[in-house]
C-alpha cells in the first residue's frame, strides 16, 4: 500500500516507521526540510518532501498536523489526489474536524490514536508506540463502509485497541477522561494561589507531595494544548463541567451538614468506581 | 532518652526503629499482643506491652494511633506519667487535637510527620521513612518553649524537613494540598458516573489513561481516611472548597465566552505556578 503521512512529528513519524517496517511504501510530507532529511536518513519514510505533490499516488493519507491545520491541509491536498484516496487524521477532537473534512473529501474518515509520550517531534519517534493503546475511528452515516474497512485493517496492523464510534461519542468520552480533568486540575492549582495568608501558601507549597502532584499534573500541563482542546471540544467540555460542578456542590453540602456517613458512601463509590477506568 | 510510642503501625513503628537504632530506650504500646511480640522480636522496640503502665518512666510519648483515638489515649495515659513528660502526636489535622490535648496535659505539643507509603501496620515499618520528608510541629502561645525545643531536637535526628507553625496554619495548608485534592478528585470520578449515555461511559472507561489516572488517584483512595480528614478539618476544607468553586466558575465562564486567549492565560499561570509546589 502507498501510505502518505503529512506531519512527521511523534505520531506521524511513528506511524510511518511502523508501516514502512511492514513493507508498505511510506511517503512523508513536512513543512521543514530538515525533518524531511532526518525522516529519510533514519529510514522512517521511503521518500519525503515539503511539497504535497509527493502524495499524488497515495492510497491513503494520514494528516498528522496540529488540529488547527487539518482542514486547511485537506483543502490544499485535494488537487493532488486520486479520487479513491482515503484521507484520515489523528486529531484529538473529532466532530468539528469530521464535519469540515467530510464536506471537502467524501473519502474522509476521522481517527484518533491515543498514544503519546512527553516528547514531541521527529526525534521522539518510537517503535511500538501504538501497541495496546486505543485507536478510535469515527465514521458517520455518510462514510463508505469500504473506507472504514480499509483504514481499520491498516490501523489494526499497529496492534492497538481499536474502537469505532460516532465522532460525538468520541468527543463526549474524551471530554470526561481527558479535557475535564485538565480544567479540574488547573482549578486546583489556581484556587491554591488565591490563599491570602502568605505563611499558609508558603507552607502549602513546602508540604505538597504525591497527592497534590498527581491531582495537579494535567492542570499544569501544556497551556496551548489545553486551550485547543477546550476550543475544539467546547460544547462537550461544558456539559461535563456543568455536571462536575453539580457533583462538587453535593459534596460541599454533605460536608457542611457534617453527614460523615454519607460522605463516606460517596468516597466508597469513587473508590470502587475508579477501578473501571484503569 | 526514654521514648514511649503508642501505636506500632507504619509511623509509630518506623519512629521506634529509628530512635532505637540511635541508642535511645524505646518502649512500645499496642492494643495487640501479636504486634507487641513482633516489635520486640524485630528489634523495633526495647520492650512492648498492651498496658500503658510500661510508659511510666518515659521522657516523651508519641501517640501514633488513628486520629479519633488520640485525645482518649492522652486521657488514659496521664495517670501513669511523670509530670514533666512530653506528649506529642502524629495526627494529620492539628487544631482539634491540640485544643483537646493541651487542656488535658500542659506539656502537649502537636506534630505531623508527613511520611507514608501505601502500606500500613507493623509489617510496613521502614528505616529512613522520615528522611527529607516534612515533619510539622505546632506549638501554641501556651506551649512551653522547652517542650518545643526538646521535641524538635529529637525529631531533627530523623533528618526530616522540620516546619514549626501554629496548628491553624498547618491545617489550612494541608487543606489546600491534601484534603481539597481528595474532594476535587473524587468529584471527577463521581461526575463521570453521571453520564447518561452508556456508550459514552463505556468508551470513557476504555479510553481513560494517565491523565485521568493521576487526577482521579486520591479521589479513589481510602474512604475512611478521606472522611476522617474532612471531619477533623471541616472548616478549613470548606474554605478551600468555596474558593475552588469560585475558580472553577471563572474557568467555566471563560470557556462559555470562548475567550481562548484568557483561558490560555489561566493555563499558563497554573503551568508556571505548579513548579512551586514540587
Amino acid at each position: 500500500m502507498k501510505i502518505g503521512i503529512i506531519g512527521l512529528g511523534l505520531i506521524g513519524g511513528s506511524l510511518a516507521l511502523e508501516w514502512r517496517s511492514q513493507g508498505h511504501q511510506v511517503l512523508g510530507v513536512s513543512r521543514s526540510d530538515i525533518t524531511c532529511q532526518k525522516a529519510i536518513e533514519r529510514g522512517i519514510v521511503d521518500d519525503a518532501s515539503v511539497r504535497l505533490t509527493l502524495l499524488a499516488a497515495a492510497d491513503i493519507v494520514f494528516i498528522c498536523t496540529p488540529m488547527a491545520a487539518i482542514a486547511a491541509t485537506v483543502k490544499q491536498l485535494i488537487p493532488h489526489l486520486k479520487p479513491e484516496t482515503i484521507i484520515t487524521d489523528v486529531g484529538s477532537v473529532k466532530t468539528p474536524i469530521v464535519e469540515a473534512c467530510s464536506q471537502l473529501w467524501p473519502n474522509f474518515l476521522g481517527g484518533h490514536p491515543m498514544a503519546g509520550t512527553q516528547y514531541q517531534g521527529i526525534d521522539a519517534v518510537e517503535k511500538g508506540l501504538f501497541e495496546g493503546r486505543p485507536y478510535v475511528l469515527t465514521p458517520t452515516e455518510t462514510t463508505s463502509p469500504a473506507v472504514t474497512k480499509q483504514t481499520e485493517a491498516l490501523v489494526r496492523s499497529l496492534n492497538p485497541q481499536v474502537y469505532i464510534c460516532r465522532p460525538e461519542t468520541h468527543d463526549q468520552a474524551v471530554a470526561w477522561i481527558s479535557h475535564l480533568p485538565v480544567m479540574v486540575s488547573a482549578g486546583l492549582i489556581e484556587a491554591c494561589l488565591q490563599e491570602k495568608n502568605p505563611d499558609v501558601l508558603k507552607l502549602a507549597k513546602a508540604l505538597a507531595s504525591s497527592g497534590f502532584r498527581d491531582t495537579s499534573r494535567v492542570g499544569g500541563g501544556n497551556p496551548e494544548l489545553g486551550t485547543m482542546m477546550a476550543q475544539y471540544n467546547r460544547n462537550q467540555l461544558l456539559k461535563t463541567l456543568s455536571q462536575y460542578r453539580q457533583t462538587l456542590d453535593q459534596l460541599i453540602e454533605v460536608i457542611q451538614q457534617e453527614d460523615w456517613q454519607k460522605l463516606q458512601q460517596h468516597l466508597e463509590q469513587t473508590h470502587n468506581a475508579r477501578k473501571d477506568f484503569m
